[in-house]
């Protein structure tokens, strides 16, 4: 399983029962929350999330409806006696404000807080399965998008080949891993003569609070599942730009270049109260498009 | 009209859509808000309490349920465009928590809050119709209880004695105050012969997280409404002492000893999905007692 549930789907001002940004990301057993807005730890327990197995957070930037529900869900997290390790994957201004919050509040956590202050464009997560990347995007402050990929899967040695090449199973790591196999008779045997490929390995792409940029489709590219902000319709794309941020047509453009299988759109103002036109201009210029939908997971395929 | 809407009644771990701690004081064209438990903002919007008219903020406390609503409130009534000065009550540790905030968002308000930090007990706002007084009740870390009395009203003037003493308008407002009064024959009519008592003034205290403590019942002496909190019904008295919370029997004893007209119940903890207990244990030893339920307004009167 690999997919994004949306817990928050509404940009700054909370409206029309939508929420601040919140996602949470399911690969296999892993769960990732990527940002978490005002009432997010309301929302996890709404939609049947477990806290206790989200190991890591990823906070794009200091706008608060970005994170101010995270104060909360550290503290929840606290009062649940969580005891595994939480890494929270943010910019560096957030430290001191944690810090502050537990202090006033004199909480000791009995769990451990790794921070990871967000620097450098690249990988920061890196599990045998899966990594997390970063990634700049261009907002009024600092802010980060974020790619988690599937690592390439070992190929499938061809059943039929182990008998006609008497290949001994001591082989078989090497084999799926890519290498080429030497018979009892010295012949070499192509890799490609001896496997099949394995399933392609997917990969979703979090474009946070951004105005239109052409970068990010490269730091997007192939993604099988990409999430962009649509904050407002094409008709104000100049105040999108005055905002740092972006309109349907313009996240339809990023996904075109991107070559993305799926775009997922979200971050609607509080303007709007019906979201139909949104999905209406993203789909005349990328027709496989989705409004982010609070409760509803997204499969990653 | 003088009434309390609660907002949250829930303690530290929302549950069963109970949300932390928040109320909003009206008195007449005023509005206060008390604690701003996470989700305030949204439930200010859900029971329709417009915060433009809300001028004063009191904060008990700073352990999270109680406050972390509050810089989402504060940035949510700058994207609105909040025009008037906002004035913010609560323990001094939260003033570099809000400006690490702001500063971290690089959120400049179009209104200018004031902090007033909370350090002695007396009055903190002071009108020509109502006063707010502090004073400390006893919880893990400095904490707060409010009082909101309206100010003593004017004595009314027997109508029927303007003739017969032949009183000149010009006397009115001192009599009122309690002035007596000296005819043309130089004789002195003593104010209570003059005068009729007004409806006497209205008061709410509100007690935030608290151990039992008789010192409360003193500060809350003669209320109109108590509000206490009982965190946990009578049989966890223990837990409720090493907490520093409060259980029914406590509440209740606390209203009798303020003699306080009427008490009004919350901060129920998460353990408990059914809370008619809590009424019934409490109405046991004081008979006036309501629970406080989120999205209604309870008259002090």
């Amino acid at each position: 399983m690999f997919g994004v549930t949306i817990l928050g789907n509404n940009s700054a001002l909370p409206a029309y029962d939508r929420h601040p940004t919140a996602q949470v990301v399911t690969l296999d057993q892993f769960q990732f929350l990527i940002d978490c807005g005002e009432g997010t730890q309301m929302q996890l327990s709404r939609y049947k999330i477990r806290r206790s197995r989200i190991n890591h957070i990823f906070i794009s930037h200091l706008h608060g409806d970005h994170y101010f529900g995270l104060p909360g869900l550290i503290t929840s997290m606290g009062l649940l006696n969580r005891e595994n390790d939480l890494h929270l994957h943010a910019p560096a201004p957030l430290k001191p404000i944690l810090d502050l919050v537990l202090q006033a509040a004199d909480t000791r956590l009995p769990y451990t807080v790794h921070f990871h202050a967000l620097d450098t464009e690249g990988v920061i997560v890196d599990d045998a399965k899966f990594s997390v990347e970063c990634f700049k995007v261009f907002h009024r402050i600092e802010c980060w998008g974020f790619v988690f990929r599937e690592k390439k899967p070992l190929r499938k040695i061809d059943k039929e080949k182990i008998g006609q090449y008497k290949i001994p199973s001591a082989a078989f790591d090497l084999i799926k891993m890519g290498e080429d196999f030497i018979t009892n008779k010295g012949e070499r045997i192509a890799n490609e003569d001896l496997t099949i490929a394995n399933t392609p390995p997917r990969s979703y792409a979090y474009c946070a609070d951004t105005m239109y940029h052409e970068t990010i489709a490269e730091k997007a590219k192939e993604v099988t599942v990409l999430y962009h902000e649509t904050t407002y319709l094409h008709e104000l794309e100049e105040r999108a730009f005055s905002r740092f941020h972006s309109t349907t047509v313009q996240a339809a453009q990023i996904a075109i270049k991107a070559n993305a299988k799926r775009l997922l759109i979200g971050h609607f103002s509080s303007k709007y109260e019906q979201l139909d036109e949104f999905l209406e201009e993203t789909s005349v210029v990328f027709p496989e498009t989705e409004l982010a939908l609070e409760g509803v997971t997204y499969r990653v395929l």
